[in-house]
């Protein structure tokens, strides 16, 4: 066994509404900033044990789907790096 | 002008608790997977327009300390592609 770290980066959706980056946008716009557009995503690293790589990406994608995202609103994508 | 998208990830300090991430960690033993640990960062994805490169990573540097991440409780990153 070996140590893993996964990164799971959780996005909502193109075309969901994402009114947390509407207000951080906003702010950002009202302290004098120019940007073109701000989107917000959620990240988690995740720390296990696993026999290999591919066994460690199976997992954290399991991880994902039965609780991390919501197939109905994000995409999502997954790094894995032996420690 | 150039357009570049920069990406701000904001983690906790190591040492400050993170409850959201405890509770995930906990739902997910819960449904049977080991890990080790699990901690959550919060990623903006900026598009704007720039000068340059630098000039680009100044900016954001400027609207992450300002607005997205406290350093008192915060250490950030920020990497920054030309689109």
């Amino acid at each position: 066994m070996s140590e893993f770290t996964a990164t799971v980066t959780v996005r909502l959706k193109q075309g969901v509404l994402d009114p947390e980056a509407e207000t951080t946008q906003r702010a950002l716009e009202r302290l004098g900033f120019e940007l073109g557009d701000l989107r917000s995503a959620d990240q988690f690293e995740i720390d296990l044990d696993a026999a290999d790589e591919d066994s460690a990406t199976e997992r954290v994608t399991e991880m994902t789907e039965r609780l991390l995202a919501n197939p109905t609103l994000h995409d999502y994508d997954i790094t894995v790096e032996e420690q």
